[in-house]
């Protein structure tokens, strides 16, 4: 009776206390309430949203249902970076290790969730070799002698958040607001860090559609770490279309590569910059954000982030020759060109679109159970305001199974907008909040 | 992933198809569709509605996940009555006899729902000998013969409405307006009648609060039905305070006795005989409203209802001394009184909260598997408009165990308020629909 009255309460829109938050969650996590009723519990907190104080209570409780990371063993101020997620998005691959040259110290703790495409662990699991799955012991170590580490969250980090999630994956509840925070916070503040910065994703291709939502996820955050004393800014970045030109896990490993010299898109690059800086600055190895900027800039240049990288993956077991020889990497069986049937401005590229054709051949999950082919994905040619000519090649898609190839690349060329003037240009960074 | 994609387009407002709605339904009703997935797009329909289409293939769905009760072997028109529940509503005990007793055909079929009072069948089973278990041979017997007959829905009618329901009881999405109206047409529409009287309740006893969300459900209900070729109306009466004096199954059906008796409480019988007048008209039993309101006051007067009652609990097993010898109904052990501790007008009587209290001493069930106790309840001393004077007795709990009655007593007397001013009268009949 109870289980059902605070589900009625929240669909009614009113305010739970934290006891009825954590009786919901504690509830689910120990079996005691069924999964259909957390279920419609997760779609009336969809609808109803929930307040700051019960955000709160919901990542209290989530943090408290495992092991908090202890850190303080190693010298530094430690910072995380954390992206809501998009299309194409590999800024983590690029920011973390200019941060950590910086001598930023850089947790870096990702869940497995699924998505248009890979996710980080994904994309680092493509390097052969690479291990994901650290014991706390083996993080704490790479991170204590490089400054960077990459884990898995495992079994023992916010348990509960895992099991909520996997509910909410297939209920069509990940896109709420405040179950959004609190899972990301939670995972934040078990893991010890001492301050992170977000990258919230607004657009087609993102959890956030509006900019106004991912302006109030932004904020539910920073108000969930200030209450926990740790420092949060987000900054809230454009996803209409994919970020750089590689959507699939090999295939934006390379392109971390590229950028971590240099030589790779301007608004990948951009971002990644910015993300660095960001650290830099939180982490307090710059006095200004000015300085911090020259400083992530000079880590580029460099190469000092790039040598991060490559120390790093040595560190986690991977080969850190494929940065150089991409032909190590895992590859694609075929290639299957995508062409504009006419002449134009690319006035867009819908970012879910090539996310889900990228998923339908293997670069991410369509459910959670599902596994990834790191090899395939696709490259785009051109974004948006370039000019292309009628039957010039618009993206790439590689694959190594023929299976739904055909339905993947309509979908690649039904993203792609084709106008007679050339569009306005868009901002890349849309605002920072906190 | 369909079913995912499914209750993400029903979440974000979308109209489905009938083949989706088909799709999830029956998904659910299989067992290949989990409760989660099933519970989830429940909540989701309770907060984007449906359309009529939606609404209509879900009631043609639930309609023919069962058998179609054939009762074109009986001569007359068949006019059912349906209540979508209140708080001492036992007009269908009333207004079917009367209708029935005018030559209407009546037959009532009605399922076990959980709620704040008992239902139809829990006020029948409270009848020493009443079987509401009917075979549908012993269904057309009883009808055939009497005009009237109560079953309870069986496995072959609407059987997935029957377990879409319990999940909606555990979810706490039974108030959703398409889902109570396809719910309840899909029944209907499997009993085989021609015409249907809805009373749609209104107020803090009933599913609708509003008169609006009233008013939308009778609207759905009436489309379902057009749809079909049937003739709807509907009835929204008040609900805000209890509906007659009794709560609680069998004290009801000493009232039900007292009012075919015309000694009934004024707002029991009045709704009563409207009722029974509509569906007389509808029953082409009367050639206007008016003459089938001068049948209905008739057909109770001279005890012809009554009468009618008797016969058709005699027919199915019953005691039908019941009815004048309210000993042999199932009586309580014990009697608590609740008084006022100050004088002034009875002005508000939260039906609601009576019917909880009812509720948690056994006169209904918290969940769908409660077992009903038939004697215990609620006798209100008086409504809304009465002058009380400090230490007078509002209302007596009736009870067989001692176990909450403390907590439902302080309900009951929490459910009273007092005022100074003497209260405006309300409308008891508010609009018709149809």
């Amino acid at each position: 009776m109870r289980t059902t009255d605070i589900i009625r309460q929240k669909r009614e829109g009113e305010e739970l206390s934290a006891e009825e938050i954590v009786y919901m969650v504690d509830g689910y996590s120990r079996g005691e309430i069924p999964d259909f009723q957390m279920a419609a519990f997760l779609m009336a907190v969809f609808f109803s949203g929930m307040s700051e104080d019960e955000a709160t209570a919901m990542t209290d409780y989530l943090v408290r249902s495992g092991e908090t990371l202890d850190l303080s063993g190693i010298p530094g101020v430690k910072v995380d970076k954390h992206s809501t997620g998009g299309v194409g998005d590999k800024t983590s691959l690029i920011a973390a290790p200019l941060a950590a040259s910086a001598g930023v110290v850089v947790p870096m703790i990702s869940s497995k969730t699924s998505g248009f495409t890979g996710n980080t662990l994904d994309k680092l699991e493509s390097i052969p070799g690479f291990r994901t799955d650290l014991s706390v012991d083996e993080f704490r170590t790479v991170l204590g002698e490089h400054g960077l580490a990459f884990m898995q969250q495992n079994q023992d980090i916010a348990p509960a958040d895992e099991r909520v999630y996997a509910l909410r994956d297939l209920t069509a509840t990940v896109d709420s607001i405040p179950l959004l925070a609190s899972s990301i916070m939670a995972k934040k503040l078990a893991a010890g860090v001492d301050a992170v910065i977000f990258d919230v994703k607004v657009g087609a291709g993102a959890h956030m559609k509006r900019q106004l939502d991912a302006r109030r996820l932004a904020q539910m955050m920073i108000t969930i770490g200030r209450r926990a004393d740790k420092r949060v800014q987000a900054m809230i970045t454009d996803m209409n279309q994919p970020l750089g030109f590689a959507v699939g896990n090999a295939l934006e490993i390379m392109e971390v590569s590229q950028t971590l010299q240099n030589m790779g898109p301007a608004d990948l690059t951009r971002i990644s910059l910015e993300l660095a800086a960001r650290m830099i600055f939180l982490g307090k190895a710059a006095q200004s954000l000015d300085e911090a900027r020259d400083i992530a800039q000079t880590k580029l240049i460099d190469l000092s982030g790039y040598r991060k990288f490559k120390e790093v993956i040595v560190a986690q077991g991977g080969n850190a020759q494929v940065l150089d020889r991409f032909e190590l990497l895992p590859n694609a069986l075929g290639a299957r060109e995508i062409t504009t049937p006419r002449g134009g401005y690319v006035s867009g590229i819908n970012a879910e679109d090539i996310g889900r054709a990228a998923s339908m051949i293997g670069a991410g999950r369509e459910i959670f159970s599902d596994t990834v082919d790191p090899a395939v994905g696709v490259i785009l040619e051109v974004k948006i305001g370039a000019k292309v000519e009628a039957g010039s090649v618009l993206a790439r898609l590689y694959f190594t199974n023929e299976d739904r190839v055909e339905e993947a690349a309509e979908m690649v060329e039904d993203a792609f907008r084709i106008s007679n003037a050339e569009p306005e240009s868009r901002e890349l960074i849309l605002e920072m909040v906190g």
